[in-house]
């Protein structure tokens, strides 16, 4: 008899086999989008360019051994102004997390305000952020952490629906923000349209304290580097149409942490001349500068920003075949059957997997007791609530490539197995 | 006719004097706590110790050079666990800079309170810090950022006057913390007593959510490594016998700043276990950690507690001559005159100043013009505002001796040039 997808006899076979994987006690990970060991050593040579007393001084003649500097080497500046399109006036190199200065970007709006607005957040009720779903967690819990009401956005393919985007910037003033992951996002690997950079840089909000957070994460990061750009187009070139207060809308952030060293890296803001004005006098209170050595290391090391592009070649070359792994084992083993569909990215660290509504807890379950780790499902939604239970977010990069085939293999039977079950 | 210390002659001869020394151009600084080249040159060994993939593993099995251990590599925490007397659970290292530390832990004590406390400091009106003075700017800076109200608290030779302290900390519910810097304190040299320490230990708060800021600073940075340790004491072991309540009270603070590279090194949060537990739990929507290779380095270099200390006896070797030069000129040029009072700090990176009532400001106008830049007067209190227009900031670690020589010969001209003008 078949009542669905699979008959009574390709459900007793599915779950043998499942049996026969939970019995081999595999302790296999897919949650974390972290570099794997042969990607950290392709950075290696970073540790040493900075030895002597010599190596320590920057052009303009500072010991980057000691203090000062707050808002970064001019050298470190360079190359991103350049990787991201910007003047290196609008760059504040700091610390060695992005996502420690996205949070301490909130927490400066909340306790000191940003420029043209008239009260700090946290003196304002009820304040909301909007999140384009499937998204990155950790920009979700700084949000849980402060209190501010998430309100998920559907992504479309080509960015966030700026339809709803618009229509609610334009008529709620509490809302204060969006999360942006622009490029290869967090965890669909989209990357937006220049129709939908164009409208982020046209709106209107309501509120004069609003902000895009634009997570750059993955500006460098193609699994195809002889692709033409995805980005194809430069959000500051954009915004700077619009005059000043749009300028001032956008806070840009990325990081070297998947470039070279997860938390031994450096990260950039990159902002309107108003808000790194802003921000560095706030950021004087609260430091006399960042890690001006392992700056002048990167330098150092990469020289340029074509110097990054090439490095990422290498990273490429490594991380290709496993997401070639991933999308190539989901097609074999779930193409056609109508159960599962999954995002093809061309860069970035995750692919998406959307399975049958109400299946993806199933999934994570059964993955878990067969010895495979996934991101809690729902970790891709606001208050780790997705309403159809239905995306996982599969991190393709740490395993080796052969514990990445086996833990997709046995990723799909569990997706089969909880259609079956349904 | 000679109407005070000084006659019209020697008034004359002093402005003459002076006359001549300002049109030599000089360019001298006596401003930050910085230490001088050599300092820095100490400690270069420490940037090739992690060059190999090898030395980034911990002895744990963590690859250093990934993401993770929000909290600190065990062996950098077991260093500094035992420099400050107090278990490895104790403790968390973090970022490059205590200052950021601290920023960060009143930032989160404002928005969203701190163990025991009802609501957060935010929430409450017309809060206020105590500030033994003379004290550090940046200390004072942070309370001006967050509007908290400072009150300044007397320094009495053995610490801040605790009678004092003790009476307003039992009747007034808005004073949340108190800044110290315990041993070899910024500026004026002095290390707390046992008695002031057990006193600390002992202070019965009307506010539950009451903080001790011990901004440990200078814990290893004596001048004379062969004294007995002036800071007999250890604080943890005394707050201890008072409870749970009392533990909760304290933050400590250090970092490497002035052992290694200012700005390169690592800083260490010492609290109990319920507020490291507290802050791990706030810090984790912050940070996924701190640089952990960083930390590494410092655990190649100095292999224990005990490296650092033998490191900090070449420090002393070098600022020893500098704080020398300072004291004596100091008591050659100004001993007996009764126009002048200075610390002879054992430790630490600073000399305090007393000049006569009202002649601070001027002094350090006298020095600007003369090519002498001083810490502006009137910094090491709250606001800037020194109420006797006295305390002046000698920080002689920058300077190559020589020069730093001719500046105290200014310095101490000026300052009898102002007595004389007064």
């Amino acid at each position: 008899m078949k009542d669905g997808i699979f008959s009574d006899s390709e459900r007793e076979a599915l779950r043998a086999r499942y049996e026969d994987i939970k019995s081999k006690g595999y302790k296999l990970d897919l949650t974390r989008g972290k570099p794997g060991k042969r990607q950290l050593d392709l950075s290696m040579g970073m540790l040493s360019v900075v030895s002597s007393g010599e190596d320590c001084y920057s052009e303009a003649g500072v010991d980057c051994r000691n203090y000062g500097v707050l808002d970064g080497l001019p050298e470190t500046k360079a190359i991103f102004a350049e990787l991201l399109g910007v003047p290196s006036d609008n760059i504040i190199v700091a610390g060695n997390s992005s996502l420690n200065l996205m949070y301490d970007m909130v927490t400066r709006a909340m306790i000191f305000g940003v420029p043209g607005g008239e009260r700090p957040w946290g003196e304002q009720k009820g304040i909301k952020f909007l999140c384009p779903v499937p998204g990155y967690d950790r920009h979700f819990s700084i949000c849980e952490a402060f209190g501010i009401e998430m309100i998920p956005i559907r992504m479309n393919e080509d960015g966030p629906d700026m339809d709803i985007v618009e229509a609610l910037v334009k008529t709620d003033e509490r809302i204060k923000g969006i999360w942006c992951v622009p490029k290869f996002a967090n965890p669909s690997g989209i990357t937006y349209s220049r129709e939908v950079v164009e409208r982020f840089a046209a709106l209107t909000p309501r509120a004069p304290d609003f902000r895009i957070f634009w997570d750059n994460a993955y500006i460098v990061h193609s699994l195809y580097p002889d692709d033409p750009d995805p980005a194809d187009w430069n959000i500051f070139d954009e915004i700077k149409k619009y005059g000043r207060e749009h300028e001032n809308m956008l806070y840009c952030f990325a990081s070297t942490s998947k470039i070279t060293f997860p938390g031994s890296g450096v990260a950039i803001l990159a902002a309107s001349g108003e808000n790194i004005e802003y921000t560095k006098k706030v950021m004087s209170y609260q430091t006399i500068g960042h890690d001006k050595i392992n700056q002048m290391r990167h330098v150092k090391y990469f020289g340029s920003a074509e110097g990054i592009r090439n490095h990422m070649r290498l990273h490429a070359e490594l991380l290709r075949p496993k997401f070639e792994i991933v999308c190539g084992t989901l097609e074999r083993e779930l193409g056609g059957l109508g159960i599962a569909k999954w995002s093809n990215p061309r860069g970035g660290y995750f692919v998406s997997l959307d399975v049958m509504p109400g299946c993806a807890k199933r999934v994570y379950e059964l993955c878990r007791e067969a010895g495979v780790a996934l991101t809690p499902a729902g970790a891709t939604f606001p208050y780790g609530h997705d309403p159809n239970d239905s995306n996982l977010r599969i991190a393709p990069t740490f395993p080796e490539n052969d514990e990445l085939q086996t833990a997709m293999d046995v990723l799909c039977l569990c997706v089969k197995l909880a259609a079956a079950e349904k």
